[in-house]
């Protein structure tokens, strides 16, 4: 009689990074599960589960010839969370095999460290701790001659997937006006949050804190330069959430040291950064090591949305929580791959 | 012909500290306005003017033989914010007279100012700058071994004036359980804000962060001590941001020095603080030089708030933004003097 | 060994309309309770107990001489809700006896009311249900030719008490400008809530939803006639919520009459109204009988708010929860009487 | 040199009907538009036009002999908002041609008209003005003895689609407990907008206010009938929202006459309704004739999202106002055909 088998191969996670034991066993629910997670599940491992595998939790090649090996095949499902060149997308769409990621899990946790740095930035809250244990600490109202009220401030974001989104909920409460610029979304969606689509240029020039949302396309690489550092207003923010390679980022950290404004950034071009970095002692620089997004919690919703998503594609329901590879993003990621975050 | 004279006597503020020159212009169009601001108002000023006086912003001492010479008073504005005994309020009471402080114009700044400090213990943001500026910065999940989510965390707040009501406002995206003791409110008013009355020790006991912002009473001195940080949980935040008084301090940083909860503080025993007072290399805490409040739109909106207040007593009505001297309250003040922050 | 005595007199309300068991349980606490409800208490029965009485509860007169006789009072809670000239209130303030009334217990379902009948005006609710009843219903887009979507539209507030603030908070997720004509209120106070400050004109021009919140006074008496409904826009809806003599009520039939506004109204010049009174037939109009506010939970929230501020009071702390008799607006009710509703 | 033609085919919709002239001239900056709509277009038109067409705005049928000939075809945009089994949804889907319809453009206006039936049926509106009409109206207290508040009552909606979703977020002032019974999602989903997932039971016997967003399946016809009422609690409302074939619709007329629960329907088995229907004269019913939807500005919504997805199209983008046909129901719609709504 015929077995259901799900294929688990999660590098660079591990199943117990990723599930907590009740997700687990909501997964082994829907299959006869089978896991490599020491190294990258082994061809001849995959070849002899194939014909009898219904969904595959990882990051496996998929060329043609193995989805044609497997006849029963339902979804593959990338939890790592950036979809790789290693998969025949369009023989996917074809047979109607869904190849979908949990990405959005990352997304609550890097909005509320946003707020956390936007309001540190606004606030001086860091630079206060550090003048307070240096002995320099200045009270009252003197202790805020660079400080503004991030209540009211106008806000730009660059960017508005699940993070930019996530962020504008958070800060609903303080009352600012947002303008937003995502050349990939209609004005609509912009504008149903409670936003103004605005351009590059305006997003800059207009706001008090400017937020990074933005991935990194063939299209974007390092487009906030020396020009657009110079736009912004003096003693604005500026926070970089999302990825390194949209900044040019030796203009960004002379932004940040001239004091034309102050800067704020969760990524670095290369990490882990050199000990010797100058960027370590850049001033009016708040520094986090890649650790906004990689909480506990935010590992665990990417297991129990990939697992949830499973279930409703066993039952014949197309997913709701992960984002599908749409079959024009495939195309292009046959011809170029992409570097892994 | 009788003019009306308004009295503004208002150290430790300056008129120009206070009111925008729009806002100036609207006290100005009250009546005719008498400025000492280099010292306290000299006794043969106030004298001179009393009989045609119908308002007084500031701190002047007003016993019950200085009423008597002002027929016209209608109120007297403390623009410090908080009451003093050196006012007769039972004859101000009898006679009609306002005696009103727009206290809660530092409620909104301090409110933000602690979500900030939440947050940046919650996730560990000056933890993490201080880091890797000394090159020990740990990335991703290992980032995080010590950091939880503000989000979903249960909260608990100790006090739930118009600062703790401001706090809960900002936080509701977050969709924490909230928490409140307040001895002093009707449950009504905890639960229409979506929190649930409790106990101090059950605030203590289950709440991930704590937010000390109530005022000092005769009653309540150094009410959180030892014991009470013993009740929190291992790792939980506890954030002090209305008077130093309410708390045993040196227990309070003996709880964040031993690693059992992370602190932040915006008060202290004596301000400014020693330069040698070892709060400064205290671990596990968080510094700031009682700078939350003073902002300069706070000090801004101080002055508004009291001329909005004074222009509806000149048309007869009651103030709506300043807090009124209560009757009983002003009993007890007459008794015992308080100190002024 | 003395006692203290809670005087209930609360015609025309009773104990069980205004008290569930467990709230009469809790005044019951604060003292031994001697209720008269089936008439208003009988003077010899006030006289006997007034030397040992702490609280009264209800309308009973209360001149100095009885007051003078009362020298453990410490509060009169109106539960009608409307204050009456009925009370020395200078002796009362002098005394530091309380004067309040849980007034606000109605602003709830009024407030949800007032949306039910906006939408009714905006959407057609009742005029569809009776077309259809009739056999002249139309569907789809030929049954919205005279309909507006509330979403989005101008709404004018005219009066911003507890009624009008409840009512903003009701309609937030429908994104509407709001503009609130209130002259009691300092501009802060409506812009705190995201509205904006406006003249009577500017409400009734620019509204496609006027809501008439505002009490009478002897000011404001039929303010609103044929002049200002006709600055409406056509097909603009009026809601009259609060009092009848806020209006010219033979110009608003008229208005909504002619077909140039859709009018709702809660309240009428006489109560109950003549059974040959045309206002029954007038078309354009949605006709309520006095009945938004008395709801069951209405008069429950009137007791609970009363006994929670009495708890208080008995506590030597200020009452939260119901409002004040202001020594201004009782000077005033000692030389004019007033209207009871 | 070749063209870029836009077939629009929009029937029983119109261009004007669903554009403005601002969406109209968006619509036609992206290519040279053809429309027929007094009559579905004809073969001959279609044919000579394909080659060239990149974008079809209608119900065109499209089978594979039709797509062959469209080698520049991206998007198929149904604005009739119910896919037909006149597409080949797998040689589109092969092909990487859009198959999108902008029906969520229903939901907020139906959402909005769904409280506005809720409220009604709560406090009595639609009946009150019908007696006060008849005479026999009954003033305060007497006025609500078969009314409720909304506000706070356990509410239980079926079907969570976007139209669930926007009534959810309608009611969020209401501070209602919802329970959601949505077969077809995720718990996340539910619980993300702070409800809570139940069974169908569950959602019946719990809730105060029932409403049913459900669109009809081949699995859900007539899912709710007599025995599904008598879970209802006596007094309970009952709103039927999406299509009358998911309930049993004389059981729900019969449990309406009885007194059990309260009824409100915009919808009905056969439209327009026969003169002579007995449902015209049930009690407890609250009739409209399919109108929520159908407002001015709904069907101009569905007229801008779709130009707005083809502006994302047109630039090789994905769609992101309008809902795809997936794969998986494009196969069951090949083979079972849906009547059109």
């Amino acid at each position: 009689m015929s077995r259901d088998i799900i294929l688990v191969d999660p590098l660079p996670r591990t199943l117990d990074l990723i599930m907590e034991p009740a997700v687990r066993a909501r997964l082994e629910a829907l299959g006869e599960v089978i896991v490599c997670e020491d190294r990258q599940m082994p061809a001849d491992m995959v070849d002899r589960y194939l014909p009898e595998t219904v969904l595959i939790f990882g990051q496996t090649d998929m060329p043609k010839e193995r989805l044609d090996r497997a006849p029963k095949l339902k979804a593959i499902i990338n939890v790592e969370s950036n979809f790789l060149p290693n998969i025949d997308y369009q023989a996917c769409v074809e047979r109607g095999i869904w190849v979908i990621t949990p990405a959005s899990a990352f997304a609550a946790p890097v909005a509320e460290a946003a707020l956390a740095m936007a309001l540190d930035l606004a606030r001086g809250i860091t630079k206060a701790d550090r003048e307070f244990r240096a002995g320099t600490e200045a009270y009252g109202l003197e202790g805020n001659t660079e400080t503004f009220r991030f209540t009211g401030a106008p806000v730009g974001l660059i960017g508005f997937g699940d993070l930019g989104q996530a962020f504008r909920d958070l800060i609903r409460p303080f009352k600012n006006k947002v303008r937003v610029f995502d050349p990939w979304l209609p004005n609509e969606i912009i504008e149903r949050q409670d936003c103004e689509p605005a351009t590059l240029d305006e997003v800059l020039r207009q706001s008090q804190v400017v937020c990074v949302f933005a991935s990194v396309t063939s299209e974007n690489e390092g487009f906030i330069g020396a020009r657009e550092f110079a736009l912004m207003k003096k003693g604005a923010a500026f926070l970089l959430m999302s990825r390194a390679a949209v900044v040019d980022f030796p203009a960004m950290l002379e932004a940040a040291a001239s004091g034309h404004i102050k800067v704020a950034t969760d990524v670095f071009p290369e990490e882990p950064v050199a000990a010797d970095d100058p960027v370590r002692q850049t001033p009016g620089l708040l520094l986090s090591a890649h650790r906004t997004g990689g909480t506990r919690d935010a590992f665990y919703a990417l297991g129990s949305m990939a697992v949830a998503d499973a279930e409703l594609i066993m039952k014949g329901l197309p997913p709701r929580l992960c984002r599908r590879a749409d079959p024009a993003t495939a195309m292009r990621m046959r011809s170029k791959p992409v570097a892994v975050s």
